[in-house]
């Protein structure tokens, strides 16, 4: 990537922007020498990630918050997680489509996020992308993660704060995920609101976190309710974060979970080359044989590589 | 674990094997102490992985499966794996309730496997509970995964074949997971075959892999419809590999991913202690500063420690 492309990410150019995002998409080794590049220009954005099952309407809100962010006129990044599955890919790229009318606007950068990560997974090519945004000066990130398996927790290693997404027909389910939700959870939207027992919903998550101290907001993202005093509320969240030295501490936590991944792809790529040789061979025929366990071997492997 | 508790595992005594099962679920350390004398007696099961999006009817086919295998007088171990997520754990342990007919079977071990993997993640977990049964005499294991996000792939890496459950209401979509399905799947179910449609999905699959050697079957769990077939299908397939040497070479893979997951989680521990000083910590703050780039810090720090 030239220089001249360089100082085109860094004034905000879709393009450029575009281009350096599909490199990341790839897990093209030549990403890393651009992003060292842009890194001292990163640093401004808020980074909000949204999570919830698929069908409580978390595109919609989206889109919603970003009209609502243009009309206070931030800039917008948004990324959605695709996690490259046999069964979801049809879904999330779908969605997309409901937020053409961003499309047309400077000010918002929208992009499907499809990776399976070639070096050090999802996460590291999601915080690439996030980089990326953030030196193209994009002041919000939206990165939308469908919250299913592990996902909705590598999500809180990414995001300066997470907003999850439920709806008032899970009822009696979010019982259950009281222990999921206090872990990951900065602020819970009750969408749909406009379907029946949203109220009874949001009394219900405020007796089970009447101890924490959540936000919790009830929105129709289809019928365009309540979005700006959930954008409030992500911005009185994030100002008393900065004020009790929380959201200090979340960013340093973040630079250390890259770090750490980071560190650990690294190890990674070195024990690869480490057992090229046939050493490893002999002990999966070993294993294979049954003449010595897995735990074992990896002993007796450790020893000799010196680890 | 004392050695009578080892002897009664590998007798296949239920309460034994529901003992060691919990400690797994936990990420007992005491776990590969027990593994390392068990694992000698492993490598007779045939491990079936089952995948596929919600509402497909995985665990009524696995119910019935197990019923027809059964009937052929195989001794059958299921794990149904939960994700331990924020939003599917409810589903997965109802399903479980259907299969009650089998928990008064001593033939049949049944477990919805809910870890989050202490050490190496959730497939290191479900690994050691397939050694288990192993070791516990079950001779067909199944383990059933909701096909999200990455999970299917790495079902790939821990079963000896891999069967993927759709239904006619998939219509156009499996267009789209051709190339996911023909990377893990060796058998294609169109279950739910009582539902319209399903002959047109059957076709449609069969187009789409004229070239592979899939076995594609349609049944309906629900009215018990050619069960035997799916079944019969399995063996064959099985059958098949042994012949073509394809399961010599997918046990020996299977032996070497668990043998290079291990040794990882071994790295990382090593790795852990190295950066345990206070280096670690100058680094985050330095890249929260934007005074260095995360990707140049750990080039640093990889050198300090003779990675």
């Amino acid at each position: 990537m030239t220089g001249s492309a360089i100082k085109q990410i860094l004034k905000g150019d879709g393009r450029a922007v575009a281009s350096l995002m599909s490199l990341i998409e790839d897990g093209d080794p030549k990403v890393k020498a651009v992003l060292k590049r842009i890194y001292p220009h990163t640093g401004k954005a808020h980074v909000i990630g949204v999570t919830g099952a698929a069908g409580t309407g978390k595109s919609s809100l989206i889109d919603r918050m970003t009209a609502e962010y243009r009309r206070r006129k931030k800039t917008v990044g948004i990324l959605a997680v695709d996690p490259s599955s046999l069964f979801s890919t049809g879904a999330v790229l779908g969605d997309r489509v409901r937020m053409r009318e961003h499309f047309v606007d400077d000010g918002v950068f929208i992009r499907s996020f499809a990776t399976r990560g070639s070096h050090g997974g999802v996460s590291a090519a999601v915080r690439e992308a996030i980089h990326l945004l953030d030196a193209a000066g994009k002041e919000v990130i939206f990165v939308e993660t469908i919250g299913v398996g592990q996902d909705q927790l590598e999500i809180a290693a990414l995001a300066h704060m997470v907003v999850v997404v439920l709806t008032p027909q899970m009822g009696d389910e979010v019982q259950g995920m009281k222990a999921g939700l206090a872990e990951i959870a900065d602020i819970l939207v009750v969408n749909k609101a406009d379907l029946a027992g949203a109220d009874e919903t949001v009394q219900q998550l405020e007796a089970l976190f009447v101890d924490e101290d959540f936000h919790i907001v009830a929105t129709s993202a289809i019928k365009n309710q309540k979005i700006d005093l959930l954008v409030e509320c992500i911005e009185q969240h994030r100002k008393e974060s900065v004020d009790n030295g929380k959201y200090q501490s979340k960013r340093l936590n973040l630079c250390r979970q890259e770090l750490l991944s980071l560190l650990r792809e690294k190890v990674f790529a070195e024990l690869a080359k480490k057992i090229a040789d046939d050493s490893l061979e002999t002990q999966v025929k070993l294993i294979a044989e049954r003449q010595i366990d897995p735990y074992s071997a990896v002993d007796k492997m450790a020893k000799r590589i010196g680890i």
